[in-house]
């Protein structure tokens, strides 16, 4: 049997160091293709273990592919990683980080992550009402006593949000307080996040539609030269289930796991992430009250029309939302560049893989 | 270590059989009081095993009690346990059916399904923002990256809402489809139901705050001469919601399991319920919609709102709605008589147990 979407979904890993943490996931992702986005020095050569199909592009490709409008994709953080989801061509879009590797589910069979991203994917959403037997879609469950059945056939899902055994997503603060916590729990759920609620949405481990959502995926300006860092998913989970909302399409969360190798340094950490503590106390309420309009009938349109707002309503906060306003903006002419209403092809020429 | 809360919870059940069940909720139940709520003919004797701390309300009690207001109280249907809510003076409250057991959990130990409850309760709610490793005060959890630090303190926990291994609970055309169909997915997570976002609420195995919410808890006019059934505890957990949110607190759902024995008759069932199939349609987006003033500062004053929104606007789908919205006034008067805000002992006097 041919692997799922084998042709239809890209793989996008940022890195900055030898990929390989690819082998214990060959037997999952050989079949499909990667994009991987070397982040930092272009000079240094990046391996890639043999026998994967990869397309490579570092800082100069960005700057070459995108011109002027490079300015939008950050360097020296992994939200260069969005960068990947702009050049694909393909329907969906798996990314994950370089130090995560296979999980164990309690059986201890190893997961395959992209499977079940897949199957979430094309599996519909229940954003609007809760059903208390989780993920109504999956074997030998359903929707419960009292459950409308006019919201039974669900929405389409545009978002798979996977979480990680071992090292847990925490903040510097609370990596700082509790060094050795260790995440063992293994929940046996997939579930839609209800329409109207917000998550902090990680990028270590995560799916989407790009047709859906693609273009609300813009993971920010972090990094080199920018006040903050570690806040690039968090911004495009915001902007993504705004949309999502607006659009009605479902993000899940839950299912699968990921095994999270190593704590990043809890100072560093810190340093790129202060600011963004203060601030998300601010940008959170901004997201919760947000509405689009009617017209926005396009994740583009809903996507400029946010950036509006963004500069409105957070450029108060600090300069630097006016800044990413103006980033949003130029990231959705390039995404737009990149992919032609047409089907035309972009004029990209990345290196190559075999 | 004296059980937690012994004097401050009462386990309410409603029923119509000898409660040959509670042995095996023994070591767990024998602790705390029952009140026991007995539907149907009050001749009948209800048989309690040995050595339980009870006292049994048959309709003869709750007429004599309520007297006039006892219209309000369901007959012939479980929903009369919520006469149970209203006479209980202990500050929390855990209602169960006589058809679950004990289940156990994937290491095939015992769940104490009113421990898990109780914990529950004491522990906050976090309504306001979605935690994706679910409940961020479980031991070896925390809030995630990106999680607001000014929404960590949570707010306090009104219900706890259990789930059910083994026969789930399915409405009766799920039922009929999948008459096979059992649970045996042990999800190990307990979350907050997201503020705004409506769930459907099952009576079996459910925790709730008294002062906190108790005056909400209210499971309407069904069964007997009444043109539907098994909505009651969907109904109360409508109104909850809606309360809950207005108020700044939390509902909870997910653990503790029970073991669910057996299905009801889903052809039974469908009778019962067939108008409310219809009716959800309408109820839900009713629900979904309603909001309150900010004069309404206790549950009583949100109820009685409710109450006049539900007349105004369900009445149009059918007078049973008026009918319900004068059970959910006269419920409230009936509640603050056995429940004066002076503390006083209300007079009703029901068979004691030892």
């Amino acid at each position: 049997m041919a692997p799922l979407l084998k042709d239809e979904l890209d793989i996008v890993i940022p890195t900055i160091r030898n990929l390989d943490f690819l082998e214990m996931w060959r037997p999952f992702f050989q079949p499909y293709h990667l994009i991987i986005v070397q982040d930092g020095d272009p000079t240094k050569k990046i391996n890639v273990p043999e026998g994967f199909d990869y397309e490579l592009y570092n800082r100069n490709d960005i700057n070459r592919i995108l011109g002027p409008r490079a300015s939008c994709i950050s360097f020296k953080d992994s939200a260069c990683r969005c960068f990947g989801y702009m050049v694909s061509k393909k329907k969906y879009v798996f990314t994950i980080d370089d130090d995560c590797f296979v999980a164990k589910d309690p059986s201890g069979k190893d997961i395959d992550a992209l499977a079940k991203h897949i199957q979430n994917l094309l599996c519909p959403s229940t954003p609007l009402f809760f059903n208390t037997l989780y993920d109504p879609y999956a074997e030998g469950a359903d929707f419960v006593r009292g459950y409308p059945f006019s919201l039974r056939e669900g929405l389409p899902t545009a978002v798979s949000h996977g979480l990680w055994l071992n090292i847990p997503d925490y903040d510097a603060p609370t990596q700082l307080v509790k060094p050795r916590e260790r995440n063992g729990r293994y929940v046996d759920a997939v579930m839609t996040i209800p329409k109207g609620t917000l998550f902090p949405m990680c990028g270590m481990n995560l799916a989407f539609d790009r047709e859906l959502i693609g273009p609300a995926m813009y993971f920010g300006l972090m990094g080199d030269g920018q006040p903050i860092g570690r806040y690039d998913d968090m911004w495009a989970g915001w902007c993504v289930k705004v949309i999502c909302d607006h659009l009605g399409l479902g993000v899940k969360t839950g299912l699968p796991y990921i095994w999270h190798s190593k704590a990043s340094n809890p100072f560093v950490n810190l340093k790129k992430e202060y600011k963004g503590i203060f601030w998300q106390e601010d940008i959170i309420p901004f997201f919760q009250a947000a509405t689009l309009t009617k017209d926005c009938d396009t994740v583009q349109k809903c996507y400029i029309a946010l950036s509006h707002q963004v500069r409105e309503k957070l450029g108060k906060i600090d300069p630097y939302f006016a800044k990413l306003a103006d980033a949003m903006v130029t990231w959705i002419e390039a995404w737009d560049t990149l992919n032609p209403k047409e089907g035309a092809e972009a004029n990209g020429k990345p290196t190559k893989g075999k």
